[in-house]
């Protein structure tokens, strides 16, 4: 049965569902950080899913990549699957801009997590599901 | 009309082509480190790809990321998209190990990059270019 990662689960607050995936949002203000979290047991690497499941999360990640240019009009979108600390699959999804704390370099380990005033946390993720809502999309 | 950029053909080398993408290694000893580049002008996101080209996207990264870890044995795959310092769209694959000069951090940005011993290079590009063959996949 899928559970979420302790990891992921203390980091992050859930957005919504898709059909494969639970969308996360981390809860570093740094960035609008978000992670899919494809719901399948014991699967580490993106190849490790089937092929019906493969092509659902290229879908899913580029209609969360397409919400989050609508929403926050980033300069680039950043999309990585690491796995080095929390094994379980989960791909990030990161708006980025040239006047961000760490860029141009990747966010992971650039900078320590910096606490969301709560108002603003709950507007972003009302924001990015109120966009995501009728693309086969569950708020939580 | 597709051109590679000229930073990414600076800090590569040709593997062959896939339908969709190029296949490049990186000239970086410190990992087996393995770029798709799809053959399309101007896209810098994922999303920018036509519906069939992100799926054949998945399908290529699908068969790299297991041609890497038939050849390499990695304790883990690392797949990104930044495209904060060269905007064309290509896309990371790099086979970590839990003993490598980076682990468990990110690699980009990590370490200078190491040479090769020319011998092991082209020993790496033959050993991943022969298990491709036969996945729809031309050797340079």
């Amino acid at each position: 049965m899928f559970e979420l990662h302790s990891r992921l689960a203390a980091d992050t607050l859930m957005v919504g569902e898709f059909e494969l995936c639970q969308l996360l949002i981390h809860k570093d203000a740094n960035y609008p950080w978000f992670i899919l979290v494809p719901k399948r047991p014991k699967v580490t690497e993106v190849y490790h899913l089937s092929e019906r499941d493969r092509m659902q999360l290229m879908k899913e990640s580029c209609i969360l990549s397409e919400a989050l240019v609508d929403v926050f009009a980033p300069d680039k979108i950043n999309i990585a699957t690491l796995g080095n600390m929390v094994p379980q699959l989960h791909i990030h999804h990161v708006a980025r801009y040239t006047t961000d704390v760490a860029w141009p370099n990747p966010i992971w380990g650039a900078m320590s997590a910096k606490d969301y005033p709560q108002t603003e946390l709950e507007h972003r993720i009302e924001s990015v599901a109120s966009v995501l809502v009728g693309e086969d999309f569950q708020v939580s």
